[in-house]
């Protein structure tokens, strides 16, 4: 009899091994760390004594899940902002609350909640993505879970790195400090292709090659960085990481959803594995990854829960049954993916994937004691047949639950059993997380209540407020005034021509002012654009006469260039209504009396509204505004406009009142 | 002070009104039956009181979810055999097992099982659709649910009646029984288009308008049944089922996969409710149902499980999350079915979709008391942010589990007290289903030990088995026994022309015999293809020579017109290998010297192996196979065969050998 330290029996043993072994009544033995031997119950009674030999009650005893992409200090932000576009998600909820947030204590917080969840539903190891990736490590070291955090590195400043290059250093020395811990596979990720230079991946590739460590990137998420990407660069996705050296190491790829076959031959060929994210990829809408057509090519494949923001879980059993009934609908054929070959992405193919099927991932002598067990007799998972050797793989994937999952061991150690964690004080946790929770969703109400400062949060540069006085003159066509601008007394310092599309924003409460999104065309001569421009303009609604009857005192203006596209904006701010106008203006910057003002002569096409001569100057003070507004009167008449048609509304209002 | 039965209160209270309103801390007053009132906690301390207050720690309190589809006595075949194409599933594994085991103690032993599960996760009504649906209604109210049963009718004959005519009575008579019932709602069930006259969809029609109850009906589940029905009719699938009179009744339309657009608006015109079954339609990779366009066109869309053996479960938060994470992909919008609108078709909507809101669906007064307690403080549920309204309904479709739902209350009564069933003994109902299943394992395992027997069990009718002489030569081309063949001797009876395409099943037990698919096309003088058929040919292994050395007795063959695709007995029968031969034909039926004798003429194509003339007669003992063995070596010479040439092994192995 051969002593070791465990014996689990009793069990429905499913190895995942290479021949699919399932042993029932069976057994595994484990000493240390390590499995030292998995069979029938007889034969390893008949060759193993133990101490410590637990009575598994004919639950199924497998490898733990792996979760091959995520970021778990998200955590932290699950539920913050649903059912909304990547980029509103990204710019306008995320990104402004983790530069506010993320720090260390966050990250180590964020870390253990995140394993807290996954330890109860099953997962043993995980492949992490974010920033301060030391903080994320220290944290699952100290849970006992097994994990390959990956140390962010992008073109723009992250939470924890104000440039690439210390991005770089950071993840170097994350790497260093890591490399020889028996839990922590430390990895370094450049975040995408489109976040990061052809620089910065090669130099990420180098470090990865020289520590012999695995890299995480995203690839090909969605088809508008595919299609970017082939616009800037004329090449795929997976070409270009190639290019840029990212194949010559260890990769984990991300999502891979629009990849064609000759990228997944190349994954295949640089034995790169790809991490499946099938929730995320539905839920923001990005596309079904082609997962048949790689495991038809043999690409190891994983499977990820994907950041909890994003999920809105952990739950890496319903990320396999998402998985199989998306390629069964996918290749219209309900045989593919069948249950033991989801199973097997998310177990041993999973390790594959992550490059550490010699350390993990299936039951079998030598490897970690990376283990769960699951209780299959609840009334959801009932009854039980045996005629199809399948049938249990079945019950694991299309009717078992994460809460089935009564005991899990890494490393061989017990990190939960029979339901209770051992080793995570999981009600202190929550408490911070939700004391937390209520900061962020102050810091979000306050921020929501003003468009201002959900202006703001979305960064950009933005003007400071400016005043101005003007006028307007309705004119039944443009020729008086072309001619009459050729005058003595008037210079024209710069003469432009545009085509402006105006979207106005108008909001419940009024006093937050109305937004306008403006793309100008800018016409040469003959009328041909020579550039667009597209800017958001933040209205005040303080509007006021001058003494000066016809003229009118303009203030608070917050012009920011827009980023963004209109449909953005439109999701982020959410308008109670919208107003368009379409109007062709030339824009004469003119000279007189020593004062600058701009002179548009615009024609209102949509809503077709005719002709009209605006007259324009800044200020900056009332003083100032009402000696101005004296010129600019003369300046209406010098001109040979109609002081009796004078329109002191601005454009949005004169169109609003006509609706 | 109104003093009233129960009130509870602390709770998160989604009403899920037409408002949305949600009270925190908010309250639930319930006297009998009914819901009394709904408000804030303070409102209804002042107004209500009661000797039953129960405080829900801060729970969400919501009305309980509502099944619109499913087969609840199914939960006893659920894992009984997945991962195959519909017809597999349905033709060679359920019905074959239904025939043999649904009577009505499976019926109420299923219904209970789901009344379990579905109770526990959060299920308060649901409508099902199955036999003796008697049973299912008497389980249902004896546990205490709401639900509408829907009793089944098809041209085929049922486990509970052997002819529509019966099955329409048994549906009448059950619709009269359970009219009044305070919990059920009978309903009659067309089965679907495909599987119903259109004299029983009139009259199922007829049944529902006349004692005002709903229709239930499989409608365009699969792109083959809209196919075959276009075929069959010209028409597609609701234009047909309203042209029979389904659409005068309170329709209830499960699945939808392939309706268009005209065909949605005719749902909507008429009132009827849609029942999506995401789960079912992706497993079983129907396709993804125009849920979206439904719901743009004011379509009440509810959301149900279907049954459990093609799900695996009857979790309706699972059901919730896929509805929206597929609604998002496939219209390439993350901000379609956001989780409101989601959890809306699982309660409100769902109520509409089935025709009974005037009771269910919402937390209103007036409403019967189906109610549900969640709790969203787990570890996989948390932080909880409250800046965004719609997030509480996130919280729900996104991120709870069914095992979050603590509490369930129908009609009143409590069903569920802090997880523990109050109406139903779980543990015993567990021990007879897995009882059951043990027998269901026996019996398939019984069957799937012989190809005959899987034969048998998938019906058609047999040719007994029979017994053979043949001969078969070798000839370089078919001209001389053509000649040969117009001797005086030799009375040709009839002539045929066939182009016989053969597949072989080869299994690893020798002994099971040899499954032959034969599509022959008839073919007439010009070679054109005049008709085709398929046969299922099982052929025994035993084979042996007559004393007349050069001629074979065979024995053993059942014959079957083959009712499926090659396709769906190579999936259901799973051969070790296959073998396909390829011939052209010429069969003569002769009579020679009183005995009537096939005379083959074959060419075979694939694989190419020239031309063969096989001459055989039907036998019916020993004495008689020598006796005509004699002629047959006879009538070799007399065509002018050479004996040398002879080949005593069927074309199967002829060809097996070569490969």
């Amino acid at each position: 009899m051969i002593t070791v330290d465990t014996i689990l029996y009793n069990a429905i043993v499913l190895t995942m091994d290479d021949d699919f072994r399932i042993f029932e009544p069976g057994a595994v033995v484990i000493k240390k760390d390590r499995i030292v031997a998995v069979g029938n119950d007889d034969m390893i009674n008949n060759e193993y004594d133990a101490e410590n030999r637990i009575d598994c009650h004919g639950k199924l005893l497998m490898p733990g899940f792996i979760n091959a992409h995520t970021h778990v200090p998200m955590t932290l932000l699950r539920g913050l902002a649903d059912d909304l576009r990547l980029d509103v998600w990204l710019n306008g909820y995320m990104m402004p609350v983790e530069r506010e947030f993320v720090n260390p204590d966050f990250v180590r917080l964020g870390t253990k909640l995140a394993c807290a969840e996954m330890i109860r539903s099953g997962v043993t190891c995980f492949a992490d993505m974010y920033y301060f990736e030391d903080d994320v490590a220290e944290a699952t070291a100290e849970v006992g879970m097994r994990a390959l955090p990956g140390q962010t590195v992008m073109k723009y400043p992250t939470p924890d790195a104000s440039s690439f290059e210390e991005g770089l250093e950071l993840a170097e020395n994350f790497i260093k400090k890591w490399k020889d811990h028996p839990l922590i596979l430390p990895t370094i990720a450049p975040h995408a292709p489109y976040t990061c230079t052809p620089e910065i991946l090669q130099s990420c590739a180098d470090i990865a090659i020289k520590y012999d460590v695995p890299i995480q990137i995203h690839v090909a998420e969605t088809a508008l960085e595919v299609e970017s990407l082939r616009e800037e660069t004329g090449m795929p996705v997976v070409p270009y990481i190639k290019k840029n050296g990212i194949m010559d190491a260890k990769v984990i790829a991300a999502h891979c959803v629009h990849i064609d076959e000759g990228e997944i031959r190349s994954l295949q060929h640089a034995k790169a594995g790809v991490a499946h994210n099938p929730t995320s990829n539905l839920k923001l809408a990005s596309g079904f990854a082609p997962i048949q057509k790689m495991l038809d090519l043999k690409v190891n494949v994983g499977i990820g829960t994907d950041g909890p923001a994003s999920n809105n879980d952990l739950d890496m059993i319903e990320e396999m049954r998402l998985a199989t009934f998306i390629a069964k609908v996918t290749t219209s054929d309900p045989t593919a993916l069948p249950a033991r070959q989801t199973l097997t992405m998310a177990t041993r193919m999973g390790a594959q994937a992550l490059h550490i099927d010699h350390l993990t991932g299936s039951l079998e002598p030598g490897k970690r004691a990376d283990l769960i067990l699951i209780d299959i007799s609840p009334v959801h998972n009932s009854p039980r047949f045996k005629r199809d050797p399948n049938g249990v793989y079945a019950q694991v994937v299309f009717a078992s639950k994460a809460t089935d999952i009564t005991d899990v061991m890494v490393n061989g150690k017990w990190l939960m059993r029979e339901r209770v964690l051992t080793t995570i004080d999981e009600e202190a946790y929550l408490k911070q997380g939700n004391l937390l929770a209520e900061k962020i969703d102050k810091f979000l109400i306050s921020r929501e209540k003003s468009v201002l400062s959900k202006l703001i949060a979305i960064g950009g540069s933005m003007e400071e407020e400016s005043f101005e006085i003007q006028c307007k003159v309705k004119v039944d066509d443009i020729k008086n005034i072309m001619v009459a601008l050729k005058q003595e007394s008037i210079e024209i310092e710069r003469t432009r021509h545009y085509h402006e599309f105006d979207t106005y924003f108008i909001f419940e409460d009024q006093e937050q002012g109305t937004l306008r999104y403006r793309e100008d065309e800018f016409l040469d001569e003959r009328g041909q654009i020579t550039n667009v421009r597209s800017r958001l303009t933040l209205i005040g609604q303080k509007n006021e006469k001058t003494p000066e009857q016809s003229v009118m005192l303009s203030r608070s203006r917050y012009i920011a260039p827009a980023t963004h596209s209109l449909r953005f904006y439109r999701e982020y701010f959410q308008p109670k209504r919208e107003l368009e106008i379409e109007k062709l203006r030339k824009r004469f910057l003119i000279n007189y009396k020593e004062f600058d003002f701009f002179v548009n002569v615009d024609t209102i096409i949509k809503p077709d509204m005719g002709h009209f001569v605006e007259v324009k100057s800044r200020t900056w003070s009332r003083q100032d505004a009402v000696y101005k507004s004296k010129i600019l009167s003369e300046l209406i008449e010098v001109l040979g406009l109609s002081p009796a048609l004078i329109v002191t509304e601005d454009y949005f209002h004169l169109v609003d009142r006509r609706n």
